[in-house]
């Protein structure tokens, strides 16, 4: 492993921006003293969160620019030259931080990264990649909104990507990848998943088939493939289901005196219930395929969460994730050209 | 409203057969006195039933075979045309009953729906319809599996088909209509679902525009049109997270003593949050753009789930659904031709 490890942070990006990217690099480097930061903003507004000066291991580096939430990508691939955003991921491309983090705008993100990095070799197209819980365990899935025409070839990198990320990460031997599909018999699956199976089958990674979208939640494979649309799709309905969940248990709790005290009550044993649930604790996903560490934090990510994505790219940093992405995609699909 | 109705049902279907549909079917005689029911099966099986006799208003209608849950839908369609399946299909098109319910194979009764019924004019294909609850109501969703490769035409279909059911059903004279999409800028949509949604908007109902994942759960809409693939697994998604969110919550009141009393004392409020969320009373899904009303069961639905079903089949012959949505395809796409 690695010891030292350095992570550019958006500071501008996301709902909220420096006030809750600043706490959380604080938290982060008290609990990690491998780690260094870099807070990419503008300069003279991060300085004023320090009025005795930087603490250890933090600096600035100034962006006079920032990538709005809802801006277009390509707008700001050619404008923003000297966004928070490009600076953090130019950091990333000079070598001088091994990778960075950003709450902005996903596709800014993808496109910034995707013309800044460039994909590695054997890969067309990166991918997110994000945690979810699950009943045993969590469940990587892939992708998630980067890519919404994805052909059979581009599903078959993903789950290369995905079953050697986990490996990586989890030291995990071979964990095992599912391609995500529907359950009726022979209007099974459309094409470009059929014919994906296919060519994931013939891969040298451990590919268990077919699943279905209440895989995502039972731990019963370590990485679920699909395509973007409909990744995205299962996990912003997981979110309103959650979410709607969560308020009618509120509700529930709320009707009377009765239900209060019972709420009160069982306030242990709900917020047991909520911490095994709680997002912010997978929040940070991956873009994988880029030659460089970019991970995703959610845009309304708060103190806690976005520290977690902060952790999430240290991991992948000591864990070597990129170089051992990068021998895979290399073995798999040479070996698949020269087949 | 039609006050009398007439409705099939496939006793054989579904993973418990008429150990479910024969105690489903007699609440739902008891509380609906303009219902007559029909059981189609195994004629010996199902008398074995009713030692005192057939019970007023029910009838055993002898069906040789059944369909497997797992057989494929063509070999059911050409070999079983005794099944209790097709013989319940074919009591709709015979006009013997007004509707029938299935909780047999999917694939199945879609294919053998739409041999014998045939799609009406206007509509390449049908759809599964069924209905989420919501924060606030419930949203309709549609496809839910039946058609994995979908045209921006079918989509249009599934827009109008999904507007007039919820309509005729809830009474509502308006109700609003998403077309499922991803959230990012630019990268947003595939190219079916852009031009879905220009069909969409130049149709007469009242389309809001693009929806997503979480919208399912909002009730911010009434109805929400995505292909059945994406239907398919953000339903699937729904299902594995709300059961381990139920596992984890038995699991956090189980805990130790102090969560266990605290889960007794709380127990009319878990009652209360099952009770809105509880899947059986949204059971019955409907197959839309057939000439007869066609309702699939959950195939492991129990004795409630299964009478929702059967009244989901009831209230769409009360409300004349058929009827209104042909008027209502006919007038949209021949609108369409003319123009």
């Amino acid at each position: 492993m690695n010891s030292r490890c350095v992570v550019a942070l958006d500071a501008m990006g996301g709902d909220h921006g420096p006030g809750v990217v600043i706490p959380a690099a604080l938290d982060a480097l008290q609990s990690s003293p491998q780690l260094s930061l870099v807070l990419v903003g503008e300069e003279s507004l991060l300085r004023g969160f320090f009025a005795d000066g930087l603490p250890e291991r933090l600096t600035i580096r100034h962006a006079s620019e920032k990538v709005e939430m809802h801006e277009s990508p390509s707008k700001a691939l050619r404008s923003k030259k000297d966004s928070s955003m490009r600076v953090a991921i130019d950091l990333v491309k000079e070598g001088v931080a091994d990778a960075c983090v950003s709450a902005g705008n996903t596709g800014a993100l993808m496109a910034i990264a995707k013309f800044v990095l460039k994909t590695i070799p054997g890969i067309d197209r990166p991918a997110i990649i994000a945690t979810v819980p699950a009943l045993k365990g969590h469940t990587h899935v892939l992708d998630l909104g980067a890519n919404v025409d994805c052909t059979a070839e581009h599903l078959c990198q993903f789950a290369v990507m995905g079953y050697e990320l986990v490996r990586s990460l989890e030291g995990k031997d071979n964990p095992s990848v599912g391609l995500l599909n529907i359950g009726e018999e022979e209007i099974k699956g459309n094409e470009q998943v059929k014919r994906a199976a296919k060519l994931i089958a013939e891969s040298p990674i451990n590919f268990v088939g077919y699943v279905e979208g209440n895989d995502l939640y039972t731990g019963n494979v370590d990485v679920v493939v699909t395509d973007g649309f409909v990744g995205n799709v299962a996990l912003k309905t997981s979110e309103g289901l959650a979410k709607m969940i969560l308020q009618i248990i509120r509700e529930s709790f709320g009707r009377n005196v009765f239900t209060k005290l019972a709420g009160f009550l069982a306030m242990p044993a709900l917020r047991a219930f909520r911490g095994r649930i709680d997002p912010r604790k997978y929040n940070g996903a991956s873009l994988v395929g880029l030659r460089g560490i970019v991970v995703k934090s959610h845009g309304n990510a708060d103190r806690i969460a976005f520290r977690h994505a902060i952790e999430t790219a240290q991991r992948e940093v000591e864990h070597a994730v990129l170089h051992r992405i990068g021998e895979r995609v290399a073995e798999v699909f040479a070996a698949a050209e020269s087949a």
